[in-house]
This record gives C-alpha cells, sequence and structure tokens, in this order.
C-alpha cells in the first residue's frame, strides 16, 4: 500500500466511526480532519466531499457483502441451509465492520440523496434478491411456510441480523457463529419448545 | 384544549416529523418553528429548547408503550399469548404513532445524553423488563426453548417488530393485527413447513 493509499484507508476508516457514532448529517470534514490530524483542505486531496466518503464506505460494504452472498449461492446447499449461511455471512461481516453496516442500515435516507446512489441501489437489489430467492426455492421445494409473504419473512429476518450490530459484542463465549445458529434457528424453527422435549 | 395547548401539540407533532425524517442532531429549531409557521422566538414561548421537545416526545411515546404494555400483564393469559399480545401492542403503537417509533429506536444515542434521561432510562428498563418476565415464564412452564438465551431472543424479536415502522405500510389488505399474527408466528413456530403440510 502507497502512502497516498494508506491515508485514504485511514481516512474512510476514521469517517466510517464518525458517521456511525453520529450521524452522517452531522458530521463536517473539518472533524474527519481532525481525527486524522490533517486540515480540511489536505482532506479534500484524497476526497472531493464528505459524499464522496460515505459513497466508497457504502460501495466497498455492499461489494464486500455481495462478494460472501454470491459464495453462498455456489455452494451446494439445501434451502434451509442456504438461509442459514446467508445469515452467517451477514453476521460475520457486521462484526468484521460493524460502522459500515450501522451506516448502510441507518443512513438510507442520506444515502438515496447521493448523487452516485444509482450503484448503490442496483447492489442494494442484488442483496435483497439474493435472500428473496433462496426464501422463494425453500417455499418451492416445500421447505418452508407458504402461509407466510415472503417479504414479510424477509424483512423481519434482515431488520433482526442487521440491527444484532447495535448490541452484539463478541466476548469469546458466545462466538458470532453461535449468534448466527441461534439466530437461524429461532426464525426457522421458531421459539416455541419442541415437540420432543 | 386551549390555544396554547393546541399549539404545544402542534409543535411535538412537526418535531417528530422532522426528527424522523432528517434525525435529531440535523433539525434546528429554527426549521421546527418554520413547519409550523412561528418564529423561533415564539417557539421559545412553548418548549425552552429543541432537547425539551425530544425529550416530551419520548417521554410521552413511552408512557403509552408502557400502559399498553401493563394492561397486557393484567390479563389472563399465557405465556404464547402474552408473547404475541406485547407483540401486537408494540406493532399498534408503532403504526399509531410512527415518527416516535423512529426516534425512540434510531436516536438512542442522542437520547442518552438529555438532561432528562433518568426518567426515560427507568422507563426503557421496565419496557425491557416486560419482556424478558414474559419470556422467563414460557421457559419456566416448558413453553418456550431454554437452549437460546432469552437475552438474544429478545433482541431479535425487538428489533424485527420495531424496525417493521420501517417498512409496514397499512394498506387494507395486510393489517397491522395480521402482520402482528405473523410476526409472533414466525418468532414462536418458525418458517419451516409444518410437519403435516
Amino acid at each position: 500500500m502507497t502512502s497516498q493509499e494508506s491515508r485514504r484507508t485511514e481516512i474512510l476508516r476514521a469517517s466510517a466511526a464518525l458517521f456511525a457514532r453520529q450521524g452522517v448529517a452531522s458530521t463536517t470534514v473539518r472533524q474527519i480532519a481532525a481525527e486524522v490530524g490533517m486540515l480540511s483542505g489536505s482532506l479534500f486531496h484524497h476526497f472531493p466531499s464528505k459524499d464522496a466518503i460515505v459513497n466508497e464506505i457504502v460501495t466497498d460494504y455492499l461489494a464486500v457483502l455481495l462478494r460472501s452472498y454470491r459464495e453462498v449461492m455456489t455452494r451446494d446447499l439445501s434451502a434451509r441451509g442456504r438461509l442459514e449461511a446467508l445469515i452467517t455471512a451477514s453476521l460475520r461481516i457486521a462484526e468484521a465492520d460493524p460502522h459500515s453496516t450501522m451506516i448502510y442500515q441507518n443512513e438510507m435516507s442520506y444515502i438515496r440523496d447521493l448523487p452516485q446512489y444509482e450503484a448503490v441501489r442496483d447492489a442494494a437489489v442484488e442483496v435483497q434478491g439474493t435472500w428473496l430467492a433462496v426464501i422463494g426455492a425453500g417455499r418451492d421445494d416445500g421447505t418452508f411456510r407458504k402461509d407466510i409473504e415472503p417479504g414479510v419473512f424477509y424483512r423481519l429476518i434482515r431488520d433482526a441480523v442487521w440491527l444484532a450490530v447495535r448490541w452484539y459484542r463478541p466476548d469469546g463465549s458466545y462466538t458470532v457463529d453461535r449468534l448466527a445458529a441461534d439466530c437461524a434457528s429461532v426464525f426457522l424453527d421458531g421459539y416455541a419448545a419442541f415437540d420432543d422435549d
């Protein structure tokens, strides 16, 4: 990594932390510059605007997420296994990059107004399409229920999975893979006690 | 309602809409005043500060929520019935007052810094305690699973229920009571197809 690249990475990382903590709208370029020990003028040498930083954070985040989802879709898995794998992939990315995850989940009204929104929207459509394809395949093969709309189930599971970034803290004993397994189990089997226990 | 009271209510309502749309931090007293056709100076005659408005919105919201939860707790219900009733009560309040619901769910980091935060925290503790008491009672009587931590189940269901304000639009055919029933059924029975179908 050249020193210019590492400076950009540092700016992106500091911005994501600020955006996640205090919101994009209330974060100024001056605050970001102060956080990385630069003057605002020098920061503009790396990024033309705050919106350019937001766009790069969100675009990078969605690229990582989609790479991971596409890998899940190439694997030979049942509908149930695929849904579990999407949950696990999502929670691992949320754990590895909680700030970008929070920004993408909380700042959609800001992101929608970005000049480069079209590329973000295309990625978001593929994310949603992946979940709905897996849910649809499971309904078709009799694995999942047909009496609850796929869109409703998708939204319930999406919000519960993504919002885990607000409360989940990996502490060794309760790992992210355990959280993913519990989450898949609640959403697929429910919280009612099993008949056989 | 006196005209002073109705003016206060109008300010609270306009503020909640602005806070929900653009965030509390980015909303100015000047914008709120403009929204209700007043000068900022006249608005200060009703509320000493923006924070006082935020506090009243959140306090009122939690009072309505707790009244509804307490009523659920007085009813003669099974653990499953009580959990369903909490979900229904929460979704009805979210439908009736989506702005306050969004503010409470999205702005906790702002709310935590309010000077009057202690009363909000006490109410929030009672809200969480109500869910955990119902989940705990259902575990004790064998209705709910013991292999998933009550705190994890609580957070998954809480996030899915509250975030419904972001996507749920009552349109006549898919009512809030149907959403509540679907939500309870997914969380209690799971999305896996039933054995008998």
